[in-house]
């Protein structure tokens, strides 16, 4: 049985927005507070907007802080596990090797930890959603970027220094696109939504006929992947190539993925998961027809469960099982 | 303490020829037995050729049979270690769905386990090799094709279904040539041996003023790896730019590798890597100028340790220790 009192703070820290909650370990949020990060303030602003919004968590939750065990902080960017330092983030743009946990554990006067925001989803997932059960899984967000999170043996895998599972960086396209991590091809410079508006954008200024500019109130700026969806749940015909184009580019990555990891879950969420049949079918297919049978054969598709708040359950569930999960009795497998 | 009383009998079988060897639980070989693996006569053939390799190798070592703990096969292709069934092999070409385990196992009367070959050879390398001590890590065999293996927390990684680690079939670039497996633009399509003589071929057909048709005896059909690099040892400018971009594409492979595993080792075996400063010294700066930088500075690289007994120590290691390492004492870390 669990102990329901083992109580955790988790803490997504994103570049728009922080949600904070408190969390027990059975992943069930009892408060959650929404605030905005004002990541241009700069990081002491930021740690002020995270201990007030740690503080109206647990004041929500009706509870002492004491009766915290621990803080588990899932921030976007590169971070290090075992200092807790947050190297940089492409959404926090002044920070640099900040030892965020370190301040947080300060300031709170809790024991805190700090990992990366898709691995915690990953772990919120696999504790408490869609991954219930399973042994190996990938957790993937397609959304403006691409991130994941890999599960192995039960575990989050976080690598030798916590950098692990950045899928959206594998090279696709040796000869593709920039991305901003300053490679070329990344699968996120082709199949996520940024890359789906870029695509569409640049239809437009070469002349294609196509009702998206429209659906964007006439500002090509204001061109995004959910512009390029409404005009092709209108029957737009170049916003439907487009999306076929960015799910055969989602399906060439899954493969990659299933041939190395030959997982026997693949967890997809992310807002661009949302254009469900005509995006994850036509992806998964893809995958199907490049990754090695056997392989592909043993993955199961499905959708993420959790939604925005797998970050925090998995910051939560990070804090209080370290990467395994917090539920008592084990698992199968 | 080790016990040296605790032996394996470890078997590679490859397409062209099968080692056989007795192992201890320290990866010592007490007897090797190189045979031809006959694989155009079909499977009934190669299994007499296995059991009659495995016997000579148990004669060889002055033992009885009895005193084997276990038999360990690594196969090339595609194979799943909970079943013990061969499903296909590139190199054994009449091979379908073959039951390899239990046929050894009723032949030799002792428990046999049937492992990919270069899953064994990263556990080879792992256990007895140059990935001694490690917790995390990446095999990398570069050969005629690609294979890997993949050690994630001490232990081998074989994914749901067994066929975990085809580091050589992820696309890096989509629009590339077609590879074996029937995808396009495989790790191995542009970066293996093979690759690296099927350009040298087309620049020969092309026209290229180039000394390696001559280091091939004249004939185009005899162009390997090996006169490439012959003819760039020579001075040969084309041959050294044809090696220059396969040391490229090697690198993109490692990059995917470094930000989707966060390995503290990737180890490189396979006779591409012995082309050393020319091929791996590039490539590993190519690696470090695309992956993200904590990952890449989180990663050393250094050879295999092993050579061509990897894969039979390996599935020594893998009858004894099931994955793990079979030196008792544990790891650190």
């Amino acid at each position: 049985m669990s102990h329901p009192e083992r109580l955790a703070l988790g803490v997504d820290l994103g570049g728009s927005k922080v949600l904070a909650g408190v969390v027990d370990s059975r992943g069930k949020m009892l408060s959650r507070d929404y605030s905005a990060t004002l990541a241009h303030h700069g990081p002491a602003a930021v740690v002020r907007v995270l201990t007030e919004a740690m503080r109206r968590a647990i004041a929500g939750a009706s509870i002492e802080i004491s009766q915290i065990e621990a803080i588990g902080i899932a921030a976007a960017g590169i971070s290090d596990p075992r200092t807790g330092i947050l190297h940089s983030s492409p959404h926090l743009p002044k920070w640099k090797d900040v030892p965020l946990r370190d301040i947080i554990e300060r300031e709170l006067g809790v024991r805190t930890v700090l990992g990366n925001d898709a691995n915690a989803a990953a772990l919120g997932e696999f504790c408490f959603g869609a991954g219930r059960g399973a042994r190996n899984l990938i957790f993937i967000t397609l959304s403006t970027g691409i991130g994941g999170g890999i599960i192995i043996d039960g575990k989050l895998y976080a690598g030798a220094s916590g950098a692990a599972g950045e899928v959206g960086h594998m090279t696709i396209d040796v000869n593709g696109p920039r991305c901003e991590c300053g490679n070329t091809g990344c699968w996120e410079a082709l199949a996520s939504g940024t890359a789906l508006a870029r695509e569409a954008r640049k239809s437009i200024r070469e002349g294609a006929t196509t009702a998206i500019l429209e659906q964007a109130g006439g500002d090509i700026e204001q061109v995004t992947a959910q512009t390029v969806h409404a005009a092709a749940l209108a029957g737009d015909a170049v916003a439907r190539e487009l999306i076929g184009r960015t799910a055969y580019y989602a399906g060439v990555g899954f493969a990659n993925l299933i041939n190395l990891f030959n997982p026997e879950l693949v967890i997809v969420g992310g807002g661009l998961s949302n254009l469900g049949d005509m995006l994850l079918v036509p992806a998964i297919k893809v995958a199907g027809e490049r990754a090695f049978q056997a392989a592909f054969k043993a993955a199961r598709f499905v959708p993420a469960q959790l939604g925005d708040t797998s970050g925090v359950v998995g910051a939560a569930a990070l804090a209080l099982g370290g990467g395994s999960s917090p539920l008592e009795g084990g698992r199968t497998g």
